[in-house]
């Protein structure tokens, strides 16, 4: 039995792994045309950045590594030309030398990965334009950021690699302007969390342009400006392309290997293609929603090591399948962490739910304790009650408060299951009531017992339409004068239950305090005397105003 | 509608605003006889550490606060005497005034909490000697330790509540002895995780006596010293009490109200007693086991505050139940967190399951990005392969492991399930594959591929009865020769493949390196090659050499 891999980063190298857990008289073989092996891909921007300071943390293991602890031979700078299913046969390059030779296998599996996607751009073949999906490309913008000095830079797309670029760039000094096609940055998330994400670049002295694009790179015979299709003009003494990547099927596609709708390999739960003994994983490879049971193309090193664990077993007689994934994904972005899992509300419409979100505003931690405020959005479906996603923002705590959601979501749960969990309280770590609970508990409270939500954006577009909403100001007098939704009537709750008569109870009415509490508290009081139709603020007016803040369009530099 | 509450701390108060949020017309009367209400219990500690400053940080709310903000009347300095069902009427006493007075109900909830256990011993009524319970008792320790300067401490009990007063008296700069009758510190652990514990208080100065009683105090007008049952003496110029609490159920059990086997107030999933409109919460009544189904006892914050929202949702009318819990604790201990949920092995075996146990010890991040050992023991049924529980300990990521296994048990999963969550995966947050999914990849390797482990406790069992095992030490050279289990022969994983004729594949064999992983290496190599039985080392001489470091007894002092 002989397995070859073509590809050795996180799948290629999971799968070598498994396959020799499984069987110690198989032959496995690596083949890789980049020098190096097993590397964290997701390290790089911390490489580039001051966080990692040596290269070979970033890249533990070699191919003596493998043969030692494994019994695999990896040939690195070699590359593999053409896949001949019939004869099972590769071709391959020894790229050092330029012979070329042939390879049998009983088994491949195909773990080639993905390139930058590599936007049409006059001027980006300048040497100070760069992709970053390698060490060996990371080497390249560490050294030319060290040596050169450059002091500015334009990252073109604010996926999380942009964003992790841009504070990294940061760190070494630059003055860094992140571009964005797309309306807001971070285009995975909703418009409303990506908020928090563009005013935390400016807080730390980004540029953040969004709705508009790279026209051109000027500059000879290094780029030095950026020209975007409004006009605007960026220094760049450096350009980083972080446009997205996309799956390296091009090998594989000549072979006859089936392509999937999103564009990267097809394969099944077993990570077979339509092809006998050809398997593919990691970022060449699509993988599927668990919530809606379609195809998606998640290029992350989670997925990528669990499909190159699937297929290692699988190749060598395991049974390992894949279960489908949530697209979950989190970075550091300065001191705020981001992340994302399962569905957010703008997927959740165009895959046909009926989303109903709340903004959870919460220290994870008491007060007393030092608790940072989060903000997690979470969407659930109003016919099933079950939560399809959620973004989770915040300084300290998001990532628990993410993987929480993502086991949840995983099992099934519905909004209504989230306050059951016996989840681990003391003030170092949580408070009384996690602030998972509290988003179980108000998206309940929407789903089974009238208490329904409205965010900024349906206020805002309810409000431009003219429609007649009767807008009350929970909070104390002072915060409403320091700003307030417009057209709103400060009616503050502690007076309340003595004010109501001020109110017509057949209108259409809309509470707010400054996070939700409160004003869920006067949504309460309203409906508990009688009043038609209370829907209270999504996040408060602390989430309008962000909303607000974002439509303004403000930017760091300007 | 009038809803009497008896009891203003966790569960008091979260039945207040409950049933405030279901009705405003209601009539809501909170008595207590502390003079302090809604305060933070779990706190307490860190207000008498250095951690919380200001006593208004820990008692936020106030009569007047629940008035405005609930419209519900608190009454604190008042002592409920009596309930007498067939009137539904209390005799209350105010506490100032010494004036009783009848109090009628509608609706009853009893929220009474629980008192600390107080052992009878000699000495233990001196004014030095402290139960911590309440604000008003951490005051008196508080105030203690500022003004009498004591320089020792004697704390009786290592629960999370001893524990968490040793760290904070040791941060006021005192020496302190903690002394646990049972055979080792924080008896809700297992033995082999509680030794982390004591590693951890010797670390920091603690002193830590197990299996060994406090038989009495002795000094006057002060205490100065204890004196244990072995003979020893400890200095204490203060003694805390902390052996446990019991659930305040005098006043309810003379009303005629039924205490379930666990001397708790007997509730079904809606809060009501045996008693019609007597509802009971908090640490004043039983739980039950969302695993076993069978009645505990856990007095938590968060299941107070659990039980009190849904008493009061259905006191006023709403259909809230409480669903079971899985009794998950988590508490600081100086640099280290330390969690535990659902079942322990020991209580898995007691409750009749097989449990199959995997000890992981993996950095909550990647080395590269600061990452940090934790230890995740997390118990499996054989027969069914779900998981039972988990215990984790380590300095950073310890309460995200343990919320995630906290929601996966809630959810009834098995080990199998943990590898396929998409967990959330950045260098600054965790490892490509997060030790939770080890987690579930070595449980599931030893349910379901023949990869069985084995604790140290088990090896030193096997080889203390003289059973034959041959014991394969996978490491370098030279860590063996720094240490190994006695008896093991040192055959470094690299040259196992070459040197497998030295072994012999009918014995029974014992894999292990220093963690666990290369044990598994090892263990695969020996299986695939056709041995009978091999079991890798759980947790590998790591995990072993903390079990004997346990086992000879080492006291920071001695």
């Amino acid at each position: 039995m002989k397995i070859v891999i073509i590809g050795g980063v996180a799948a290629g190298t999971s799968a070598a792994a498994k396959a020799r857990r499984n069987s110690e008289t198989a032959q496995i073989i690596i083949f890789d045309a980049d020098r190096d092996v097993s590397y964290s891909g997701c390290g790089l921007p911390y490489y580039i950045g001051t966080a990692i300071e040596e290269r070979g943390q970033l890249v533990p293991r070699d191919a003596q590594f493998f043969k030692q602890k494994y019994n695999v031979d990896v040939f690195t700078g070699h590359r593999v030309l053409a896949i001949a299913p019939q004869s099972k046969t590769l071709t391959v390059e020894n790229l050092a030398s330029g012979e070329q030779f042939s390879e049998s296998y009983d088994k491949l599996i195909i773990a080639t990965g993905a390139q930058a996607v590599r936007p049409p751009l006059a001027g980006s073949d300048q040497a100070n334009v760069f992709h970053l999906r390698n060490v060996a490309s990371a080497d390249h913008i560490r050294g030319q950021v060290l040596e050169r000095q450059p002091q500015t830079a334009v990252i073109i797309g604010s996926g999380f690699i942009g964003l992790e670029m841009a504070e990294n760039l940061t760190a070494r000094g630059l003055r860094v302007s992140v571009v964005e096609l797309a309306a807001h940055v971070m285009p995975a998330l909703d418009a409303d969390m990506a908020g928090y994400v563009a005013d935390c670049l400016r807080q730390q002295g980004v540029a953040v342009i969004a709705g508009d694009a790279v026209a051109r790179l000027e500059g000879a015979p290094l780029v030095s400006k950026a020209v975007l299709a409004s006009g605007r003009e960026l220094a760049a003494d450096l350009v980083i392309l972080a446009a997205g990547v996309r799956p390296d099927v091009e090998l594989a596609r000549r072979a006859g290997v089936a392509l999937g709708p999103t564009g990267a390999i097809q394969v099944n739960e077993r990570m077979e293609t339509n092809i006998a003994d050809i398997y593919a994983c990691g970022d060449c490879a699509e993988s599927y929603s668990l919530l809606t049971g379609k195809p998606f193309y998640r290029p992350l090193g989670s997925t990528a090591n669990k499909m190159g664990r699937i297929a290692g077993d699988q190749a060598s007689g395991g049974d390992l399948t894949f279960r489908g994934g949530l697209g979950t994904g989190i970075f550091k972005l300065f001191d705020l962490a981001v992340g994302q899992t399962g569905l957010t509300e703008k997927e959740a419409g165009r895959e046909g739910y009926e989303a109903v979100v709340c903004h959870i505003i919460k220290p994870d931690k008491p007060e007393y304790y030092h608790g940072q405020e989060l903000v997690i959005k979470a969407v659930a479906d109003r016919a099933s009650g079950r939560v399809l996603g959620a973004q989770v923002i915040g300084k300290a705590g998001v990532d628990k408060r993410l993987d929480v959601l993502v086991t949840a979501i995983t099992f099934g749960a519905k909004a209504e299951d989230l306050f059951h969990l016996d989840l681990a309280y003391a003030p170092p770590f949580a408070t009384t009531k996690d602030p998972v609970m509290y988003a179980g508990m108000v998206l309940t409270n929407a789903l089974a017992r009238q208490r329904e939500l409205i965010t900024a954006a349906e206020l805002d577009a309810r409000l431009d339409r003219g429609e007649a909403v009767q807008v009350i100001d929970a909070r104390a007098a002072g915060q409403y004068a320091a700003g307030h939704v417009a057209g709103a009537r400060n009616l503050p709750h502690e007076r309340m239950r003595d004010e109501l008569a001020a109110l017509d109870p057949a209108a259409l009415t809309v509470t707010y305090c400054n996070k939700g509490v409160t004003g869920n508290a006067a949504q309460n009081i309203l409906i508990n005397r009688g009043f038609r139709q209370v829907l209270n603020l999504s996040g408060g007016y602390k989430q309008y105003a962000q909303q607000k803040k974002q439509q303004d369009g403000e930017d760091g530099r300007a």
